[in-house]
């Protein structure tokens, strides 16, 4: 069993407490606010908690579970309380930029991203379990210790998630496809939809939104602070999944524009047909 | 109680026959294969079926039911069976071109839209109360008849949903933001994921899809008839909202492509914001 530091204490570090506190672990919570790293205490989530980075000095593994912006700073500040033999992992949504600066603060650091969401935030909706099937990619880099990457394995399997392993490129190319695209696409839905000049028309479209518009709207109507972040961390691979949108919306309004509807049809039966590889169960590989 | 015809017995069709029949109508099916008449005649969704137009001479109330593009020959076979008292009515989602062909054809028509959809079509989903609390619209036009607009209306009020009223062109240009729009702008991000040139990033991006990937593809991944359908009818609508879209996307772009952080902040903001009216409980309103 091990000794675990969990830095920030939301939906992803608190519920990564209670999973690894059921595992037999001993887990240390830090959180900005000794209110939260209480609340943590209370639910099991945590068996010591506080406000002073200090504490991760007796730990094996450190989790870095802040936001994106904070992952340097936080880390930088750990820095000096920091073994060569503690692990240090990350749980942010964007790869690169981050594997580059905390392998470079740490000395056995490993990129992680479980990608388990919630709709809300925050400790009040931490769960056990919440990893279970559900991916979970580690990010090793030509300069990761090996030894790290199989303590971190070993660490997160009992979880039940599925593990994951590329590189942070490889990570952000993927994610910027399938996780941060959609938000932008779907949040440029709800404002296009906010531009009819017609009161009652804007009106009348709000009255008979349905099924349709509430899952194509979902993820763009998440909280900006999210969207913002994925985009300033994948800037780059998100720019370029743009491109490629713009160019695949163009070609599908020509066609509408032609009144080519036997192209439109070819396009769409495409779409259909390319979707179900997205839903399949999912099979951990490495790649 | 009226004798109602409906033309074309599929999930709408159906559905509107076991609602019609429960609440004591005399309802005639009438379907393009013999074996489908049959089964609605099993299913209790009509009392007499069969594949013969001229049934529907003894009916009060007509629904047509068929696809949007069978829509037009179908009320043209019909007419010769029509009297000045029989109402026509369809179930199209698009009406600015339906109406205006159907009007000339059936001496008392009213234009309808009942919104209830599933991700399946045809007589074999069919169920009771699939229109209870979803929208119902009706266009009349300064042509229709106000007897055949109250008669119509009171037969569907029974049904539980809730009746809109506006014209063909407010409902055509308020389902293109809400109903069409998001078809387009949905296949278009399934098209633009299986763009990645890299195969092994295409496989780990279809491998970490989860459930924004499949919540905003959703209604791209829909039946192609449909989304073919509905840009063939409702084609200037829907151009017009394909090009604000891309005037949307084009701002949240140049954000990113500026790095203007806070600027891409206060757009997310408000489509978080701008989501919820969306989703609010409906009132029936006039429009």
């Amino acid at each position: 069993m091990s000794t675990i530091a969990i830095v920030g204490l939301g939906l992803i570090g608190g519920s990564l407490g209670l999973d690894f506190s059921r595992l037999g672990h001993r887990v240390l919570g830090i959180a900005r606010r000794s209110a939260t790293a209480e609340a943590a205490l209370a639910l099991g989530a945590v068996q010591q908690g506080g406000t002073d980075l200090a504490l991760v000095r007796s730990a094996n593994v450190v989790f870095l579970c802040t936001p994106l912006d904070q992952l340097g700073p936080t880390a930088r500040a750990l820095s000096p309380y920091l073994g060569e033999e503690s692990v240090v992992t990350d749980v942010g949504s964007v790869k690169t930029a981050i594997v580059a600066e905390l392998e470079s603060l740490c000395p056995s650091f490993v990129g992680g991203h479980p990608m388990a969401g919630k709709a809300e935030a925050g400790l009040a909706v931490a769960q056990t379990d919440l990893f279970r099937h559900r991916p979970y990619v580690l990010t090793p880099t030509p300069q990761t210790q090996p030894w790290a990457l199989d303590q971190l394995t070993a660490l997160v399997e009992p979880l039940g998630a599925e593990i994951y392993r590329c590189s942070p490129q490889a990570h952000d190319r993927a994610v910027a496809w399938i996780s941060h695209l959609p938000v932008m696409v779907s949040a440029s839905l709800i404002q296009a939809c906010g531009q009819e000049p017609d009161p009652a028309i804007g009106d009348l479209a709000r009255a008979l939104a349905s099924s349709g518009f509430r899952d194509t709207s979902r993820v763009g109507g998440g909280v900006p602070e999210l969207g913002t972040l994925m985009a300033r961390y994948n800037r780059s691979a998100l720019l370029a999944a743009l491109a490629e949108y713009q160019q695949q919306l163009g070609q599908l309004t020509a066609h509408i524009e032609a009144a080519d509807w036997s192209s439109l049809y070819q396009y769409l039966e495409q779409a259909q047909a390319a979707r179900g590889a997205y839903l399949r169960e999912k099979l951990p590989p490495e790649c």
